[in-house]
């Protein structure tokens, strides 16, 4: 592995994580950023955290800050996640966050300059999120362009910042297919807009109770998983039915 | 008033104080948005919640996430802030935050995409802080564009956004005459980039400490703020020696 470092937002699910291996494989030293923005999946800060462990990502940043003192979507209010049967994404979803790709960036931007990384990966996608703005290569070239012009490393000429998405262009099953070839276990990843969590006794220790984790299977994202692992003909290997403490970092 | 929102970032300083009452001056309703980065500097945030309600802002929202986890600047670690005798702002200072006008806009736009607000006021000035590559106009010219792909407003056609930076080529010694002219108390804004607070016993109320708090007169903010004062042939009205708790908001 090359000593090059790359910024690398990972939310936790398929795409970002996918994302992260391909910049490993490709010699860079992947360093994640992940968001607690009180989503209402924090969970898949966990399933994150756990990632960058059996991975072996030496750096992982979190960043905290509260989105639903903004609101605007149903991630960061009490406006319901929409449930439906199929995926339908041609127009912008109420899961739609107000800027947040922006945000992101912005933080990717400056823990870039810091650590002199110039690639800033994200696992932005096109095809499928054909509703999100802030998915689409016109953004993200613009969002490379002003960043720049923003900060001390580029305008001193000693780093030049690139936004690399390489699964902009590709299917959610085209991703599948292409994370398990380069060895990626999607048992890790989490895709649920919409966590359940709910306590039961544990059969195996009485008097204990335990705390189950399930995807809702019903939200965009649950569809859009499913849909993209059927169409790649691959068993989706993570349990309908997960101890949540199992993971609980 | 007219009943147009506009998000004004406002730091607690003269140049954002400013830009807020000349946006109300213009007849926005200003919704000023602060942002605790965990700053050495963080009283700014008590001048500016005070500010706002001097002003008779309806809606100021801070913003909190913690830049000394990415660092990178005196202002947001140990470094020490430089301390001189003059101004000197021919180079990018060291009291420069890696990609905090970006950070700070990002969040922003978020904002004004959820209260419906087009224009989004920024103090950013080119002369007094040259070597801050996010003060300057092709900067903010690039963050417009990208603002304007990055939403759901904006691509729907619903909002065009714009950031106004009505400072950009002034002098501090001329906003700070503007200011005067429009009717702003200079006392009500801080400057400081590492205040000093300390503790002396109350002569009023035997036994009892309180806390003092006093500009440290050196650093690069200092030095502007005085340098603009004696330019404008104004004296600066903030106190030398302020008791802490009169306005711990």
């Amino acid at each position: 592995m090359s000593d090059e470092k790359a910024v690398v937002l990972l939310s936790g699910g398929i795409d970002s994580s996918t994302t992260l291996v391909l910049a490993k494989s490709e010699g860079f030293e992947p360093c994640a950023i992940s968001f607690d923005y009180n989503q209402r999946h924090k969970i898949e800060l966990n399933f994150a955290k756990r990632f960058v462990k059996v991975i072996g990502v030496k750096e992982h940043l979190i960043v905290k800050f509260d989105l639903r003192r903004i609101g605007g979507s149903s991630l960061t209010s009490d406006m319901e996640v929409p449930k439906r049967e199929e995926v339908k994404l041609d127009e912008i979803p109420m899961t739609y966050v107000p800027a947040r790709n922006t945000i992101f960036l912005s933080f990717a931007l400056a823990w870039a300059e810091v650590i002199n990384a110039s690639s800033i990966f994200i696992g932005a996608n096109v095809i499928d999120y054909s509703g999100y703005p802030d998915c689409r290569p016109e953004y993200l070239n613009a969002f490379e362009h002003m960043a720049n012009l923003a900060t001390k490393a580029s305008v001193e000429g000693k780093i030049r910042f690139k936004i690399i998405a390489p699964l902009i262009n590709m299917k959610k099953s085209e991703i599948i297919k292409k994370g398990v070839e380069i060895g990626l276990d999607y048992s890790l990843t989490w895709s649920c807009y919409d966590p359940q969590i709910f306590e039961e006794e544990d059969v195996t220790k009485p008097n204990k109770i335990r705390k189950i984790l399930k995807p809702c299977k019903k939200c965009d994202s649950c569809l859009l998983r499913a849909k993209g692992f059927i169409e790649a003909g691959i068993k989706d290997p993570l349990p309908d039915y997960i101890f949540y403490e199992s993971f609980d970092y």
